[in-house]
């Protein structure tokens, strides 16, 4: 069984190779009588598309995408939603080079080994390029959980390299987000982020860093118990994101190291709704939400395609030293904003579903 | 869809309640002939049982596992494998109190929430006695792993509150974990992790930590493209462990703050076979192993019961205040580890027998 | 994948051999708060069980049910339902001879190939005896529909060897049908086919069969489009059942002589309610049900073990001649009226759940 | 969870509209390095598509596919195949006066019923159109099984209305099928059936039969216990077709009239290997395969638009007549040659791969 699908009730399947025809996904389970447009869709599509400023990658790919199916009128019939982007800037030549090597932190290697074959331009099914399909996927479920529920999922860069926005979750500005190009809330941050990842690219080399997401808006209830945890779906569709290397929700690691009565977070009655007093538990206990904001971080590795010289071996098991060509982004962090948005919104209207059916007898 | 199911190939349905008759899990997929015996199976429950040591909880639970089909005179037939642990040590009063209050980081409140009812007894299925049906489960993926790809799966607790293992995961020494109660591979430092244990009991206060897991042997070629990745996987199956809040692969978060050219692990043709040279990575590369050992970190919150007054609200949203009874571990992270290790397990065999299947025409 | 499981929201995955310890069921999905006994259970698998009367196998086995999960006080909890029903009356020495036979019309032959180890002892995982944990969920699943939406599920006999009913069904005087042991509603006919049951067990040989089945109070609107459709999850869960070679729906294969004018049931205004006149289409056009009762009819192969001799051959490929030992039924049709009623609502109680999901925007 | 997929390990997901931009499937599962090209899909195309003879609508469409990824250089990748065929000769107009009309014996009622509204033109998801993605994914399953096991799938017309082939499967001469537009392999017994076909055109009614299909080459060992035996998906397969209303496997229902000494087939050794003297199972025991040849037939339904007047309701419950417009064909069973043999490629070649992981350890 491939892993190219993702989700229970509201089901996500991909396709689609960085230098193929084009990517996309058919989504399933999606209820009749959405309003959703092309252009809703392609407003998300944008906010990931290769090209986007001067600090991602100069590739130029519109990104634009096609509904094959499952809408009417721009309102959905409850069929299968097929959505279509076309490749269009394909560059090859700039990998013929990468062809016979195993390029340091990709998955040249283990496609390599995986398949016994490997769709080496663009680096084929691990481009991230594909994630195009889950964020095109993804504007549909956002606009669900906003129309049904009143949900509003916002991620944002909290650090790049060094550089960490100390705000908390809650606390953030987030009409900030989209008023500078790296998507960091606080603009002096975001500035002295941006001047260093361009430096960083011109010395030819890339940066990590963290994207954190606030959702709000998610009723009680939401998550399944014993393995479908809210919290573990959501962790799964982090790592799913290519380079991300941790998931952590609420208090996280830095939680493990407080005590118990520092960390449990009291109920109390805020005016007849329950609420807890602090979300050191990020808005999830026992798997399923409680009705608190839901709070998570994804960590990003630096970008692996760096311009400097690298050694490594090639098909062949020789040694070679290398530069990487292609253009890509110094730092992935500042897309990666959307496409992190995208998961949490596949995950949480697959478990908004889920929970309707749960409730089913009461 | 219920989640009370795990993998897709090699797939652990579970049961159970805290207080009911048992608890259990229904393995299907494990291949014909693998040799099993339930001794085999109790010795990893053991491990995760109550009342093992000064530092858990004093309950009194055998947990022995009967296997009620899919194994013949010791050896698998490859039909679902029923295994039923029955409940024994249930104080049931010791609850009553609890019932009618909404526990600070307990799903007392999310499960009355989702269901409408609420088994109140132990935490019905929110309560950790669930682990033991995975932990039987993961016995029988360890073996097939063992028997089969000489696959060995070893964690150990890193982190007990501030105490932290600074050894690097391939340079622990694994013989040392069960020679204390705590498992931790340091003797000094597991001496310190206990008696901060047994201090932070007497406080009426409970510790969170840091499990590590290290895996060797998986072959390279492990995982699936786009939402499956071995990474993924692992991480869904860590967040679904009760009181668990973050999961980290290889550099993890702290490998965000370094550059792509100190992060980058490259590739070496060592006497023949190519592995890399260092393993920031933890093993995994687009979702797929590497070949390298494969290595993780669990964060744990500190326990959600603790002896000390704490304040909440009641089922009607009245204040209250009150002090946890039953008889609970100080700190979960001892027994963490079995639960850690047969999780993972659970992942691996899925993804080795799915390995199998995209293997199938080369 | 292994197909020991059954449904998408309303899941049952089986367990257990015909002499091991014992076969049941663990059942996900069920929505909380459905009231349910072990009496009820039981009464279904009173049934199906051996031994009930003169024209069934002479095996005593009481068949007990136990719930080991997911019921409390007579109610569902909305987890995981574990049904175990122990084996008792176990035989093996009655089948030792036949361990090196590969049995005609008997599975012996495709299990060794298959798995390459064989179960002999009551035919393992292939025997009927494993259909007993459909019926326990089943009955479940029965109490759902009944509850909740008012369905009434009714299987009889139609056919035994040449003896047919020619009641159309829905014509069928329903109360006579467990008025007899062969579960024809047609006592005169019953009667007969009774005598012609006994004379063919006292002559050594087996008879098939055809069971009918009759479900009303189905709301339009159950089943998906293009391949769960109502009647394709039917014909599977029709052809899952031991000994079943066909399926049919409606006007099935006799239908296929009409044309289209006479096959066509026109829609109707009944009192502002929209039915057919006639039902052709046996409830189901285009896969959906049409709130006309659901009808559709099963097939079952005359029983496999007989007691005259036959002719085969062993593990070794020598010929063999042998008669049938151990104590089988001369025709499975009266015990398989309630497997499938079980199987019907499996199917059916799934897609009411499906359904609810679907509508979920409206 | 909508049904629009389909199989576990090789796995079909669809798409598409009749009247919309076009429809599709994603194929996952499918093994790398495996040889197709777009010509030999379109082929099994070609064989589906309308136009094709004068006793099949005279819509005239392409039905050209475009593969969308999954593919490079005629081969398989591993990863998933998209298959996008477009519409192009959509004539709205000639449902406009459909749209106000619950038709007989279609699904406009029961899509009304379970979504609230309603793809009018061509009948959307409930058009046959949508068994094209089938068809092109078929081909795909059709080469796997062709290549890796020499399984070969055909079937044929055996009976239009009353007329009826009366040879056995075995002994058809299936180079005769295509030689014909009504893929009878008896040619005088096909040219009565061109007659008649033609005639009830005329007439302004339709036609149903039965198709029967035969497969050699499937080695023994496939099919899994309990719920997904072969015949069992097979079945669902089949009633998943359009206008199907009925399956049967080997003897079906006319071997519920024979008794257990006539219908067991007794296993021989010929020379070396274990066959069946006769075939009454057909192909399958116990939901494996025995490796004789797998036999089975489906029932079709009269076509449902008919050029006669009819009566039925309108949408608001009024009485009206009239009569069937657009291009329809007067009797199914030719294209359904096609449709038959994909949907039972893709459930072989599902079963195929799951007995690769079955036998993982042998």
């Amino acid at each position: 069984m491939a892993g190219d699908s993702f989700g229970s009730l509201f089901r996500i399947s991909t396709f689609g190779e960085s230098h193929g025809p084009g990517v996309g996904a058919v989504l399933e389970g999606c209820p009749p009588g959405l309003p959703i447009t092309q252009a809703e869709i392609q407003h998300e599509l944008d906010r990931r598309r290769p090209g986007q400023s001067k600090i991602s990658t100069q590739r130029q790919e519109p990104d634009t995408v096609e509904i094959l199916s499952g809408v009417l009128n721009d309102s959905t019939t409850g069929t299968p939603i097929a959505l279509l982007i076309r490749n269009t800037d394909q560059r090859s030549h700039d990998y013929d080079e990468m062809a016979a090597i195993y390029r340091p932190g990709h998955a040249d290697f283990t496609y390599q080994m995986k398949y016994g074959i490997r769709d080496v331009a663009g680096g084929g099914r691990s481009s991230a390029r594909t994630t195009a399909a889950s964020v095109a996927a993804g504007a549909i479920a956002k606009k669900l959980l906003a129309q049904q529920w009143g949900v509003q999922i916002q991620a944002w860069v909290k650090s790049v390299g060094p550089l960490q926005l100390t705000t908390t979750a809650e606390a953030v500005d987030v009409s900030q987000i989209e008023q500078n190009i790296v998507r960091c809330p606080d603009p002096a941050l975001a500035a002295q982020m941006v001047a260093l990842i361009e430096q960083t690219r011109k010395d030819g080399d890339s940066l990590g860093g963290v994207v954190e997401c606030l959702v709000r808006g998610v009723p009680a209830g939401w998550g399944e118990p014993i393995f479908d945890r809210l919290e573990a779906d959501l962790a799964k569709a982090m790592l799913a994101i290519n380079a991300s290397k941790g998931f952590e929700i609420g208090s996280g690691f830095a939680g493990t190291s407080l005590t118990g009565s520092q960390h449990n977070d009291p109920f109390i009655n805020d005016a007849g709704i329950i609420k807890t007093q602090g979300n050191h538990h990020g808005g999830v206990l026992g798997g399923i939400s409680t009705g608190m904001p839901v709070i998570f971080r994804v960590a990003f590795k630096p970008t692996a395609t760096i311009a400097s010289v690298q050694k490594s071996v090639d098909l062949h098991g020789n040694p070679v030293e290398f530069r990487g060509r292609g253009r890509h982004d110094p730092c992935v962090l500042p897309r990666a904003v959307p496409i992190v948005e995208a998961m949490a919104a596949l995950v949480l209207a697959d478990h908004a579903l889920r929970q309707r059916v749960t409730s089913a007898l009461r």
